[in-house]
Protein backbone atom coordinates (compact mmCIF):
# COMPACT_ATOMS: atom_id res chain seq x y z
CA UNK A 1 0.00 0.00 0.00
CA UNK A 2 2.74 2.56 -0.89
CA UNK A 3 0.41 4.62 -3.94
CA UNK A 4 -0.41 7.28 -4.22
CA UNK A 5 -3.47 8.15 -1.37
CA UNK A 6 -7.51 8.16 -2.93
CA UNK A 7 -10.36 8.42 -0.93
CA UNK A 8 -12.79 5.40 -2.47
CA UNK A 9 -16.58 5.49 -1.26
CA UNK A 10 -17.49 2.19 0.21
CA UNK A 11 -21.04 1.51 0.38
CA UNK A 12 -20.18 -2.17 1.04
CA UNK A 13 -22.23 -2.65 -2.67
CA UNK A 14 -20.94 -4.56 -5.30
CA UNK A 15 -20.05 -1.29 -7.47
CA UNK A 16 -18.50 0.33 -4.79
CA UNK A 17 -16.84 -3.00 -3.98
CA UNK A 18 -15.53 -3.61 -7.77
CA UNK A 19 -14.36 0.69 -7.67
CA UNK A 20 -12.08 -0.51 -4.31
CA UNK A 21 -10.46 -3.29 -6.76
CA UNK A 22 -9.91 -0.79 -9.32
CA UNK A 23 -8.01 1.80 -7.49
CA UNK A 24 -6.05 -0.89 -5.62
CA UNK A 25 -5.70 -2.88 -9.03
CA UNK A 26 -4.40 1.23 -10.30
CA UNK A 27 -1.86 1.02 -7.40
CA UNK A 28 -3.37 3.78 -5.41
CA UNK A 29 -3.17 3.73 -1.56
CA UNK A 30 -7.14 3.38 -1.00
CA UNK A 31 -8.46 5.22 1.86
CA UNK A 32 -12.38 3.61 2.32
CA UNK A 33 -14.70 5.60 3.49
CA UNK A 34 -18.45 4.83 4.67
CA UNK A 35 -21.15 6.81 5.67
CA UNK A 36 -23.67 5.80 8.18
CA UNK A 37 -26.30 8.27 7.24
CA UNK A 38 -29.38 6.78 8.93
CA UNK A 39 -29.57 4.23 6.49
CA UNK A 40 -32.45 1.83 7.40
CA UNK A 41 -30.47 -1.55 7.73
CA UNK A 42 -26.51 -0.77 9.31
CA UNK A 43 -25.45 -4.36 8.19
CA UNK A 44 -23.77 -2.26 5.74
CA UNK A 45 -21.41 -0.60 7.70
CA UNK A 46 -21.00 -4.43 8.88
CA UNK A 47 -19.88 -5.25 5.38
CA UNK A 48 -17.91 -2.29 4.15
CA UNK A 49 -15.49 -2.84 6.83
CA UNK A 50 -14.97 -6.61 6.04
CA UNK A 51 -14.45 -5.82 2.17
CA UNK A 52 -11.77 -2.99 3.09
CA UNK A 53 -9.92 -5.69 5.05
CA UNK A 54 -10.13 -7.96 2.76
CA UNK A 55 -9.26 -6.20 -0.25
CA UNK A 56 -6.47 -4.24 1.49
CA UNK A 57 -7.65 -0.47 2.03
CA UNK A 58 -4.81 1.39 3.72
CA UNK A 59 -7.42 2.67 6.12
CA UNK A 60 -11.44 2.20 6.30
CA UNK A 61 -13.32 4.77 8.23
CA UNK A 62 -16.76 5.17 9.10
CA UNK A 63 -18.59 8.88 9.27
CA UNK A 64 -22.18 9.62 10.71
CA UNK A 65 -23.54 12.04 8.83
CA UNK A 66 -27.08 12.25 10.12
CA UNK A 67 -29.17 12.59 6.39
CA UNK A 68 -32.17 10.71 7.86
CA UNK A 69 -32.73 13.81 9.72
CA UNK A 70 -34.46 15.27 6.50
CA UNK A 71 -36.14 12.47 5.12
CA UNK A 72 -37.18 12.35 1.63
CA UNK A 73 -36.13 8.51 1.12
CA UNK A 74 -37.38 5.08 1.18
CA UNK A 75 -33.63 4.83 2.55
CA UNK A 76 -34.48 6.44 5.68
CA UNK A 77 -37.46 7.34 6.19
CA UNK A 78 -40.95 5.20 6.82
CA UNK A 79 -41.37 5.22 3.13
CA UNK A 80 -41.77 1.66 1.31
CA UNK A 81 -39.05 -0.38 -0.13
CA UNK A 82 -40.80 -0.69 -3.65
CA UNK A 83 -40.61 -5.06 -4.84
CA UNK A 84 -41.17 -6.70 -7.99
CA UNK A 85 -40.83 -3.16 -9.98
CA UNK A 86 -40.46 -3.96 -13.93
CA UNK A 87 -39.98 -0.48 -14.71
CA UNK A 88 -36.93 1.72 -13.99
CA UNK A 89 -37.54 5.07 -15.71
CA UNK A 90 -37.92 8.38 -13.25
CA UNK A 91 -36.35 8.75 -9.75
CA UNK A 92 -37.21 5.95 -7.59
CA UNK A 93 -38.38 6.87 -3.75
CA UNK A 94 -35.12 5.16 -2.67
CA UNK A 95 -33.16 8.16 -4.29
CA UNK A 96 -31.76 9.89 -1.63
CA UNK A 97 -32.14 13.78 -1.71
CA UNK A 98 -28.07 15.25 -2.25
CA UNK A 99 -26.44 11.82 -0.97
CA UNK A 100 -23.41 11.76 -3.47
CA UNK A 101 -23.19 15.39 -3.39
CA UNK A 102 -22.77 15.13 0.79
CA UNK A 103 -20.70 11.78 0.42
CA UNK A 104 -18.31 12.97 -2.41
CA UNK A 105 -18.06 16.51 -0.54
CA UNK A 106 -17.12 14.73 2.83
CA UNK A 107 -14.41 12.30 0.74
CA UNK A 108 -13.18 15.53 -0.43
CA UNK A 109 -12.50 17.15 3.31
CA UNK A 110 -10.59 13.88 4.15
CA UNK A 111 -8.60 13.90 0.62
CA UNK A 112 -7.63 17.17 1.50
CA UNK A 113 -6.43 16.07 4.87
CA UNK A 114 -5.26 13.31 3.16
CA UNK A 115 -3.36 15.85 0.61
CA UNK A 116 -5.06 13.02 -1.88
CA UNK A 117 -5.95 14.26 -5.25
CA UNK A 118 -7.81 11.21 -6.35
CA UNK A 119 -11.56 10.27 -4.99
CA UNK A 120 -13.63 7.41 -6.51
CA UNK A 121 -16.98 6.46 -6.55
CA UNK A 122 -19.10 3.53 -7.94
CA UNK A 123 -21.82 5.34 -9.84
CA UNK A 124 -22.97 3.75 -13.55
CA UNK A 125 -24.51 3.95 -15.88
CA UNK A 126 -27.52 1.92 -14.52
CA UNK A 127 -28.24 4.17 -11.76
CA UNK A 128 -27.66 7.05 -14.33
CA UNK A 129 -31.23 6.44 -15.73
CA UNK A 130 -32.70 7.50 -12.07
CA UNK A 131 -30.46 9.02 -9.51
CA UNK A 132 -29.42 12.69 -10.52
CA UNK A 133 -26.44 12.36 -9.19
CA UNK A 134 -25.20 9.16 -10.78
CA UNK A 135 -24.79 11.46 -14.23
CA UNK A 136 -21.86 12.04 -15.90
CA UNK A 137 -22.70 15.72 -15.97
CA UNK A 138 -22.76 15.77 -11.80
CA UNK A 139 -19.49 13.92 -11.97
CA UNK A 140 -17.85 16.79 -13.78
CA UNK A 141 -20.08 19.26 -12.13
CA UNK A 142 -18.22 17.71 -8.51
CA UNK A 143 -14.76 18.12 -9.83
CA UNK A 144 -14.88 21.27 -11.46
CA UNK A 145 -16.44 22.43 -7.71
CA UNK A 146 -13.68 20.50 -5.92
CA UNK A 147 -10.71 22.60 -7.85
CA UNK A 148 -12.24 25.98 -6.66
CA UNK A 149 -13.67 25.02 -3.05
CA UNK A 150 -10.15 23.74 -1.50
CA UNK A 151 -6.98 24.53 -0.84
CA UNK A 152 -5.47 22.72 -3.63
CA UNK A 153 -8.10 25.06 -5.90
CA UNK A 154 -6.29 27.95 -4.81
CA UNK A 155 -2.87 26.81 -4.41
CA UNK A 156 -3.22 24.35 -7.88
CA UNK A 157 -0.40 22.21 -8.34
CA UNK A 158 -1.86 19.18 -8.56
CA UNK A 159 -6.03 19.40 -9.52
CA UNK A 160 -8.92 16.73 -8.21
CA UNK A 161 -9.47 14.02 -10.64
CA UNK A 162 -13.74 12.14 -9.74
CA UNK A 163 -13.15 8.41 -10.94
CA UNK A 164 -16.27 6.98 -11.62
CA UNK A 165 -15.03 3.84 -13.56
CA UNK A 166 -17.86 1.78 -13.49
CA UNK A 167 -19.90 5.41 -15.53
CA UNK A 168 -20.05 3.84 -18.79
CA UNK A 169 -20.88 -0.28 -17.48
CA UNK A 170 -23.66 -1.92 -16.96
CA UNK A 171 -24.35 -4.51 -13.67
CA UNK A 172 -22.95 -7.33 -16.08
CA UNK A 173 -20.05 -5.35 -17.44
CA UNK A 174 -19.32 -4.33 -13.65
CA UNK A 175 -19.35 -8.45 -12.43
CA UNK A 176 -16.95 -9.30 -15.43
CA UNK A 177 -14.65 -6.85 -14.56
CA UNK A 178 -14.93 -7.64 -10.58
CA UNK A 179 -14.16 -11.26 -11.96
CA UNK A 180 -11.37 -10.07 -14.50
CA UNK A 181 -9.41 -8.24 -11.09
CA UNK A 182 -9.89 -10.93 -9.04
CA UNK A 183 -12.55 -9.32 -6.75
CA UNK A 184 -13.64 -10.72 -3.99
CA UNK A 185 -17.69 -9.91 -3.83
CA UNK A 186 -18.61 -12.29 -1.24
CA UNK A 187 -19.15 -9.97 1.06
CA UNK A 188 -20.80 -7.01 -0.61
CA UNK A 189 -24.31 -6.40 0.30
CA UNK A 190 -27.00 -4.38 -2.75
CA UNK A 191 -30.30 -5.34 -1.02
CA UNK A 192 -32.10 -2.31 0.00
CA UNK A 193 -34.24 -4.26 2.39
CA UNK A 194 -32.43 -7.46 3.63
CA UNK A 195 -33.22 -9.76 6.52
CA UNK A 196 -31.45 -8.57 10.07
CA UNK A 197 -28.99 -11.33 9.61
CA UNK A 198 -28.24 -9.98 5.68
CA UNK A 199 -30.03 -12.23 3.76
CA UNK A 200 -31.13 -10.23 0.47
CA UNK A 201 -34.97 -9.90 -0.40
CA UNK A 202 -34.53 -10.62 -3.50
CA UNK A 203 -37.49 -8.30 -4.84
CA UNK A 204 -35.96 -4.83 -4.37
CA UNK A 205 -34.53 -3.01 -7.58
CA UNK A 206 -30.95 -3.65 -6.41
CA UNK A 207 -31.57 -7.26 -5.71
CA UNK A 208 -33.19 -7.81 -9.26
CA UNK A 209 -30.59 -5.67 -11.33
CA UNK A 210 -27.81 -7.87 -9.01
CA UNK A 211 -29.60 -10.83 -10.07
CA UNK A 212 -29.90 -9.85 -13.60
CA UNK A 213 -26.05 -8.52 -13.95
CA UNK A 214 -24.45 -12.21 -12.58
CA UNK A 215 -27.10 -14.28 -14.70
CA UNK A 216 -25.78 -12.12 -17.54
CA UNK A 217 -22.23 -12.20 -17.12
CA UNK A 218 -22.84 -15.88 -16.37
CA UNK A 219 -20.80 -15.79 -13.07
CA UNK A 220 -22.37 -17.15 -10.01
CA UNK A 221 -23.13 -14.51 -6.95
CA UNK A 222 -21.01 -15.47 -4.30
CA UNK A 223 -23.25 -13.90 -1.59
CA UNK A 224 -25.36 -16.61 -1.91
CA UNK A 225 -23.21 -19.32 -1.78
CA UNK A 226 -24.67 -21.93 0.52
CA UNK A 227 -21.73 -21.08 3.18
CA UNK A 228 -22.08 -17.27 3.11
CA UNK A 229 -25.14 -17.38 3.72
CA UNK A 230 -25.00 -20.24 6.17
CA UNK A 231 -22.37 -18.40 8.11
CA UNK A 232 -25.19 -15.44 8.16
CA UNK A 233 -27.43 -17.78 9.30
CA UNK A 234 -25.29 -18.62 12.53
CA UNK A 235 -24.67 -15.19 12.86
CA UNK A 236 -21.25 -15.33 12.77
CA UNK A 237 -19.38 -11.46 13.45
CA UNK A 238 -17.27 -9.78 10.78
CA UNK A 239 -14.05 -11.55 12.42
CA UNK A 240 -15.12 -14.79 10.70
CA UNK A 241 -15.67 -13.82 7.46
CA UNK A 242 -12.45 -12.15 6.76
CA UNK A 243 -10.60 -14.47 3.66
CA UNK A 244 -13.72 -16.66 2.43
CA UNK B 1 -43.50 33.38 7.80
CA UNK B 2 -45.28 32.55 4.55
CA UNK B 3 -43.10 33.13 2.15
CA UNK B 4 -40.87 31.10 -0.81
CA UNK B 5 -38.61 28.25 1.63
CA UNK B 6 -35.12 29.02 1.98
CA UNK B 7 -32.67 27.12 3.91
CA UNK B 8 -30.36 29.49 5.45
CA UNK B 9 -27.02 28.45 7.24
CA UNK B 10 -26.97 29.64 10.31
CA UNK B 11 -23.36 29.57 12.73
CA UNK B 12 -24.55 31.95 15.04
CA UNK B 13 -21.95 34.66 13.88
CA UNK B 14 -22.12 38.28 13.08
CA UNK B 15 -22.59 37.48 9.06
CA UNK B 16 -24.89 34.52 9.31
CA UNK B 17 -27.15 36.77 11.42
CA UNK B 18 -26.99 39.41 9.26
CA UNK B 19 -27.97 36.93 6.17
CA UNK B 20 -30.73 35.32 7.95
CA UNK B 21 -32.13 38.85 8.39
CA UNK B 22 -31.47 39.59 4.83
CA UNK B 23 -33.63 36.44 3.34
CA UNK B 24 -36.35 37.29 6.07
CA UNK B 25 -36.25 40.57 4.71
CA UNK B 26 -36.52 39.77 1.21
CA UNK B 27 -39.91 37.44 2.23
CA UNK B 28 -38.63 34.49 2.90
CA UNK B 29 -39.67 31.34 5.45
CA UNK B 30 -36.18 30.82 6.46
CA UNK B 31 -35.28 27.77 7.30
CA UNK B 32 -32.46 27.76 9.59
CA UNK B 33 -29.76 25.09 9.81
CA UNK B 34 -26.65 24.82 11.57
CA UNK B 35 -24.12 22.07 12.09
CA UNK B 36 -22.59 20.12 15.16
CA UNK B 37 -19.62 19.64 12.90
CA UNK B 38 -16.96 18.94 16.23
CA UNK B 39 -16.03 22.52 16.63
CA UNK B 40 -14.18 23.29 19.62
CA UNK B 41 -16.34 25.56 21.16
CA UNK B 42 -20.03 24.60 21.29
CA UNK B 43 -21.52 27.46 22.27
CA UNK B 44 -22.24 28.74 19.06
CA UNK B 45 -25.02 25.68 19.01
CA UNK B 46 -26.86 27.53 21.17
CA UNK B 47 -26.17 30.98 20.13
CA UNK B 48 -27.88 29.56 16.72
CA UNK B 49 -30.88 28.47 17.97
CA UNK B 50 -31.41 31.80 20.20
CA UNK B 51 -31.23 33.33 17.13
CA UNK B 52 -33.32 31.90 14.82
CA UNK B 53 -35.87 32.01 17.36
CA UNK B 54 -35.52 36.17 17.68
CA UNK B 55 -35.38 36.58 14.27
CA UNK B 56 -38.17 34.20 13.29
CA UNK B 57 -36.70 32.00 11.60
CA UNK B 58 -39.65 28.97 9.91
CA UNK B 59 -37.49 26.65 11.33
CA UNK B 60 -33.95 25.37 13.26
CA UNK B 61 -32.09 22.21 12.78
CA UNK B 62 -28.88 21.17 14.38
CA UNK B 63 -27.13 18.51 12.28
CA UNK B 64 -24.50 16.52 13.23
CA UNK B 65 -21.72 15.76 10.75
CA UNK B 66 -18.43 14.43 12.23
CA UNK B 67 -15.95 16.92 10.45
CA UNK B 68 -13.73 16.79 12.80
CA UNK B 69 -13.08 13.18 12.40
CA UNK B 70 -10.08 14.08 9.60
CA UNK B 71 -8.60 16.47 11.46
CA UNK B 72 -6.36 19.23 9.68
CA UNK B 73 -8.37 22.63 11.14
CA UNK B 74 -7.35 24.80 14.08
CA UNK B 75 -10.83 24.44 14.46
CA UNK B 76 -11.63 20.84 15.25
CA UNK B 77 -8.55 19.90 16.39
CA UNK B 78 -5.70 20.32 18.90
CA UNK B 79 -3.92 22.91 16.40
CA UNK B 80 -3.90 26.47 18.01
CA UNK B 81 -6.14 29.44 17.38
CA UNK B 82 -3.97 32.19 15.85
CA UNK B 83 -4.35 35.42 18.27
CA UNK B 84 -2.61 38.79 17.43
CA UNK B 85 -2.60 38.21 13.61
CA UNK B 86 -2.18 41.32 11.48
CA UNK B 87 -1.44 39.41 7.90
CA UNK B 88 -4.36 37.90 7.11
CA UNK B 89 -3.30 36.64 3.82
CA UNK B 90 -2.93 33.20 2.93
CA UNK B 91 -5.58 30.35 3.65
CA UNK B 92 -5.60 30.74 8.53
CA UNK B 93 -5.25 27.33 10.16
CA UNK B 94 -8.99 27.68 11.47
CA UNK B 95 -9.48 26.68 7.68
CA UNK B 96 -11.46 23.68 7.81
CA UNK B 97 -11.11 20.96 4.64
CA UNK B 98 -14.16 21.17 2.52
CA UNK B 99 -16.26 23.18 5.05
CA UNK B 100 -18.77 24.60 3.00
CA UNK B 101 -18.80 21.85 0.59
CA UNK B 102 -20.36 19.81 3.10
CA UNK B 103 -22.53 22.45 4.28
CA UNK B 104 -23.42 23.78 1.38
CA UNK B 105 -24.63 19.37 0.48
CA UNK B 106 -26.39 19.24 3.47
CA UNK B 107 -28.67 22.14 3.24
CA UNK B 108 -28.88 21.18 -0.28
CA UNK B 109 -30.62 17.75 0.37
CA UNK B 110 -32.97 19.73 3.61
CA UNK B 111 -33.80 22.01 0.46
CA UNK B 112 -35.09 19.26 -1.56
CA UNK B 113 -37.01 17.79 0.81
CA UNK B 114 -38.68 21.03 1.58
CA UNK B 115 -38.57 21.72 -2.31
CA UNK B 116 -36.90 24.83 -1.51
CA UNK B 117 -34.76 26.52 -4.31
CA UNK B 118 -32.73 29.06 -2.15
CA UNK B 119 -29.69 28.50 -0.40
CA UNK B 120 -28.43 31.31 1.64
CA UNK B 121 -24.83 31.76 2.77
CA UNK B 122 -22.73 34.08 4.78
CA UNK B 123 -19.37 34.04 2.82
CA UNK B 124 -18.33 37.76 2.56
CA UNK B 125 -15.20 40.03 0.97
CA UNK B 126 -13.02 39.69 3.83
CA UNK B 127 -13.42 35.48 4.14
CA UNK B 128 -12.63 35.82 0.48
CA UNK B 129 -8.67 36.74 0.92
CA UNK B 130 -8.34 33.69 3.29
CA UNK B 131 -10.45 30.81 3.05
CA UNK B 132 -10.86 29.28 -0.90
CA UNK B 133 -14.59 27.84 -0.61
CA UNK B 134 -15.73 31.79 0.36
CA UNK B 135 -14.93 33.28 -2.99
CA UNK B 136 -17.84 34.05 -5.92
CA UNK B 137 -16.28 31.19 -8.10
CA UNK B 138 -16.84 28.45 -5.37
CA UNK B 139 -20.45 29.90 -4.19
CA UNK B 140 -20.94 29.86 -8.05
CA UNK B 141 -19.58 26.08 -9.10
CA UNK B 142 -21.73 24.91 -6.32
CA UNK B 143 -24.64 26.52 -7.57
CA UNK B 144 -24.41 24.79 -11.00
CA UNK B 145 -23.41 21.51 -9.43
CA UNK B 146 -26.71 21.75 -7.35
CA UNK B 147 -28.73 21.96 -10.61
CA UNK B 148 -27.23 18.66 -11.97
CA UNK B 149 -27.20 16.84 -8.37
CA UNK B 150 -30.81 17.19 -7.63
CA UNK B 151 -34.25 16.25 -8.74
CA UNK B 152 -34.93 19.89 -9.71
CA UNK B 153 -31.75 19.84 -11.92
CA UNK B 154 -33.03 16.58 -13.93
CA UNK B 155 -36.70 17.72 -13.77
CA UNK B 156 -35.62 21.93 -14.24
CA UNK B 157 -38.50 23.81 -13.76
CA UNK B 158 -36.76 26.40 -11.11
CA UNK B 159 -33.39 26.11 -10.50
CA UNK B 160 -31.45 26.63 -7.51
CA UNK B 161 -29.89 29.57 -6.66
CA UNK B 162 -27.33 30.16 -3.86
CA UNK B 163 -27.47 33.31 -2.09
CA UNK B 164 -24.24 35.36 -0.73
CA UNK B 165 -25.56 38.43 0.12
CA UNK B 166 -22.88 39.71 2.12
CA UNK B 167 -19.42 38.63 -0.96
CA UNK B 168 -18.82 42.22 -1.69
CA UNK B 169 -19.05 43.51 1.46
CA UNK B 170 -16.48 44.25 4.48
CA UNK B 171 -17.39 43.78 8.11
CA UNK B 172 -18.42 47.77 8.21
CA UNK B 173 -20.58 47.31 5.14
CA UNK B 174 -22.13 44.15 7.09
CA UNK B 175 -22.74 46.35 10.58
CA UNK B 176 -24.53 49.09 8.38
CA UNK B 177 -26.91 46.34 6.44
CA UNK B 178 -27.68 44.70 9.98
CA UNK B 179 -28.33 48.16 11.53
CA UNK B 180 -30.17 49.11 8.40
CA UNK B 181 -32.25 46.36 8.98
CA UNK B 182 -33.12 46.41 12.24
CA UNK B 183 -31.41 42.69 12.70
CA UNK B 184 -30.53 41.75 16.36
CA UNK B 185 -27.09 40.90 16.57
CA UNK B 186 -26.96 40.74 20.56
CA UNK B 187 -26.34 37.26 20.79
CA UNK B 188 -24.31 36.51 17.80
CA UNK B 189 -20.54 34.80 19.02
CA UNK B 190 -17.92 35.38 16.34
CA UNK B 191 -14.94 34.41 18.32
CA UNK B 192 -12.67 31.30 17.52
CA UNK B 193 -11.98 30.69 21.11
CA UNK B 194 -14.25 31.63 23.54
CA UNK B 195 -14.74 31.40 27.52
CA UNK B 196 -16.70 28.55 28.90
CA UNK B 197 -19.00 31.43 29.56
CA UNK B 198 -19.01 33.07 25.75
CA UNK B 199 -17.37 36.06 26.15
CA UNK B 200 -14.99 36.52 23.30
CA UNK B 201 -10.97 36.43 23.48
CA UNK B 202 -10.85 39.36 21.83
CA UNK B 203 -7.23 38.35 20.03
CA UNK B 204 -8.27 35.52 17.27
CA UNK B 205 -9.18 36.52 13.60
CA UNK B 206 -12.77 36.76 13.89
CA UNK B 207 -12.77 38.75 17.52
CA UNK B 208 -10.36 41.82 15.83
CA UNK B 209 -11.85 41.44 12.41
CA UNK B 210 -15.25 42.19 13.90
CA UNK B 211 -14.24 44.78 16.34
CA UNK B 212 -12.70 46.62 13.82
CA UNK B 213 -15.93 46.47 11.45
CA UNK B 214 -18.00 47.37 14.39
CA UNK B 215 -15.62 50.04 15.11
CA UNK B 216 -15.51 51.46 11.25
CA UNK B 217 -19.63 51.40 10.99
CA UNK B 218 -19.52 53.82 14.20
CA UNK B 219 -22.19 51.76 15.80
CA UNK B 220 -21.46 49.51 18.94
CA UNK B 221 -21.56 45.91 19.86
CA UNK B 222 -24.32 44.86 20.96
CA UNK B 223 -22.56 41.33 22.27
CA UNK B 224 -20.28 42.75 24.10
CA UNK B 225 -23.16 45.57 26.26
CA UNK B 226 -22.51 45.52 29.93
CA UNK B 227 -25.79 43.29 30.03
CA UNK B 228 -25.16 40.70 27.52
CA UNK B 229 -21.79 40.07 29.38
CA UNK B 230 -23.44 40.14 32.85
CA UNK B 231 -26.14 37.51 32.04
CA UNK B 232 -23.21 35.30 30.63
CA UNK B 233 -20.93 35.57 33.72
CA UNK B 234 -24.46 34.65 35.50
CA UNK B 235 -24.47 31.50 32.84
CA UNK B 236 -28.53 32.37 31.67
CA UNK B 237 -29.63 29.51 29.57
CA UNK B 238 -30.83 30.44 25.79
CA UNK B 239 -34.46 30.63 27.98
CA UNK B 240 -33.72 33.76 29.95
CA UNK B 241 -31.92 34.96 26.64
CA UNK B 242 -34.98 35.76 23.94
CA UNK B 243 -35.84 39.50 23.36
CA UNK B 244 -32.87 40.78 24.88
Amino acid sequence: MSGRPAVVLLSGGLDSTTVLGIALAEGFAAYALTFDYGQRHRLELERAAEIAAVLGAAEHRVVRVDLGRFGGSALTDEIEVPKHRTDFSGIPPTYVPARNTVFLSLALAWAEVLDARDLFLGVNALDYSGYPDCRPEFVAAFERLANVATRAGVEGERPFRIHAPLMRLGKADIVRKAAELGIDLANTLSCYDPSPRGEPCGACDACLLRAKGFAEAGVPDPALAPARLDRERRGAGPGESRGT
